[in-house]
């Protein structure tokens, strides 16, 4: 069983280093796995695998011309890496893939691909990393109409969030602290801006769906403009503070966004560090909630890993979804939402339940109101803090 | 697609509903399934399908010898339904089971047989209803060794708990009531003697440690001595009462029980009502937490489903559990443990660490001590409420 790596990253090291350790255990169960080649951009820089016999190449196209049955791809690129992957699956190379980010936004495409070449397209690790939730919900939707989705899908976010309510600390510090552990990437715009859990409700919600959902609707809204005094006033009313990617399909139209939630319940509200959770509603049951590790060398190799013996095995499930349904995204829930804003418009002040204001700030609680309409009623939103506020069930 | 139904009560109605209710979807997804005969035992009952044409027989020998693929036993018997999955084995037919009293005790027997027979033999429905948790576990077994699971698995234990705790009623009040509504059995003693989670807990500690333990091996401590006065007593110090099921392999050695324990972590303790929780703890990550409906006719029907589609489309793993490993069952587990008894002992005596005096009741919450050092000291255990107290992480 030959495969290639593209990227040997934190979790490609990862996965070089299961397949080493576990190399008994994997040929025990007659998974004979020898990694081909790992693509790397660098070839100078210096690398550590368990096996020092490990070939290395810069060159894509020693991969692309190679006979490894299947190519794990743990890149962070986008477009580089769709156009390789697109090659890699027209000469009928099956794909396991921890890239979200092209994941996402080419669902269709690669999905597509995959059905046509008659291949396998796994992306487990592309979201919550060791907790298995793709293949699970994949396996549903055959005989299951799932109608909503949840999580806490970015680890980073919420790291910062749990620290900053459990310790009182402001978000720089945090947020340096995390960069500091690495955790948090120098530019973080992707995690606290909410655009890496926009990507993986996306993929959830499209693939539960089976419906085309483009990034570009999806209302996302980050964690940059939270503030300890946020905390303060959510700890008062009993709320923590945290970072939701939802989405619901109800009446033909799907509403999905990711926004910061006061929530009191059992399960995200007590969901503590680098920690996701995903919370599936079915026609069969209520609701089941996975959580666990949402990032890391081995628990995203984990992910990979279940993906890769999958394809080996031919166990994994062909590809099916083929965007089939065709849905309005509608995005205006309804509901209180929490604001904080030194500019209260005219409009603003309609909507107000409840008001406290420290110096330049005004904390206010909405009455009921569509999103649509606190948009319009809040004009920019770059100096604002948001967050929608989700009673006790 | 041929398959037959052994049972047709809550889970067996379940699976026909499914089955009946998405047959457009299956089709769609080449999954055009035929149930060709129900047995069940008793053909003078009226019975309700949605189906008008399904057959039912009170012959074994109709299924024994058809043509079917898969037979999904839903049944509640133990000898006869284990002798039946025997002989529908023997004949190259694939099974799929949520009779956990079956796969608990000939894990061995009936892994073996559909390794000899090159055989599907499923069991994802016998633990944890609609939460997928045998399959990715399955999967994890190849490539990374697990050391430890933990679970609330009996749903109406884990109604009678929370009830008394929330409500403050006695345990009579909410055994009767939960009888009432068809949560627990006249018979309530496999569910609330904890049997049923210990039955549980083998399976999933068999599959993780790839070892024979035996039922009588584990240490079983149901809940039927438990009252209001416990909930006071661990509540004032903040605990919950749940009856967990236990399993960690430390040093060669496997401890494995079922019993009351105070806690109050986030997971565990804020697990309410019918729902059961599952806890792992692998190599790869530090543990990952799934919740869900254990039970219910559609809730434990989508697990058959989930096995079912994975069976008939060949996507199952093929059975890789051989107890290929031996380990010694310990049981000697050390912690502080909380007993109620009205017979306090001098060698209980000498455990003491806090103790409450209520009429002729004892509630003590002894020092840190062995299992084996304990049940010593409490000798008979009928007229005891134990619990083992986990300190917060």
């Amino acid at each position: 069983m030959k495969i290639a790596i593209m990227g040997f990253g934190t979790v490609g090291t990862g996965v070089e280093e299961i397949l080493y350790k576990k190399r008994d255990s994997l040929l025990k169960n007659n998974f004979d796995i020898k990694i081909e080649k790992v693509l790397i951009r660098n070839k100078s820089k210096k690398r550590s695998p368990l096996d020092g016999d490990l070939a290395f190449t810069d060159d894509f196209d020693e991969i692309l011309n190679s006979d490894v049955d299947t190519v794990i791809d743990v890149t962070s690129s986008l477009e580089e890496t769709y156009e390789r992957i697109v090659k890699l699956m027209k000469t009928g190379k099956n794909i396991v893939t921890a890239n979200k980010a092209v994941v996402s936004k080419y669902f269709e495409e690669l999905n597509e691909l995959a059905r046509e070449k008659n291949i396998f397209f796994s992306y487990e690790a592309a979201v919550a990393g060791a907790i298995p939730v793709i293949h699970p919900i994949m396996e549903e939707t055959f005989f299951s109409d799932m109608n909503k989705v949840q999580g806490i899908l970015n680890g980073t976010s919420n790291y910062i969030l749990s620290k900053m309510e459990v310790e009182g600390s402001s978000y720089d510090e945090v947020l340096k602290e995390a960069q500091d552990l690495g955790y948090a990437e120098a530019d973080p715009t992707a995690d606290v801006g909410g655009f890496d859990a926009m990507r993986k409700i996306r993929i959830l919600s499209s693939l539960i769906y089976n419906a085309k959902i483009n990034e570009e609707e999806i209302f996302t809204f980050g964690i940059q403009n939270v503030k300890k005094c946020d905390f303060d006033f959510a700890g008062e009313r009993g709320y923590s503070i945290r970072l939701l990617a939802k989405s619901e399909l109800a009446k033909g139209k799907i509403n999905i966004y990711v926004i910061p939630t006061f929530i009191k319940d059992n399960f995200f509200a007590k969901t503590f560090g680098g920690t996701n959770g995903v919370k599936v509603w079915g026609e069969n049951f209520s609701a089941y909630e996975l959580k666990g590790p949402g990032a890391g060398k081995l628990e995203t190799a984990d992910a990979v890993m279940r993906d890769l013996l999958r394809v080996l095995a031919r166990r994994e499930i062909k590809t099916f979804y083929d965007a089939g349904n065709s849905y309005e995204v509608e995005n205006n829930l309804k509901n209180k939402f929490y604001v904080r804003t030194c500019d209260v418009s005219e409009k603003l002040k309609d909507l107000i339940e409840e008001e406290k204001v420290l110096d330049d700030q005004h904390l206010i609680v909405t009455k009921e109101v569509s999103l649509d309409d606190l948009r319009d009623a809040l004009g920019d939103l770059s100096k604002v803090f948001l967050a929608e506020i989700e009673e006790d069930l």
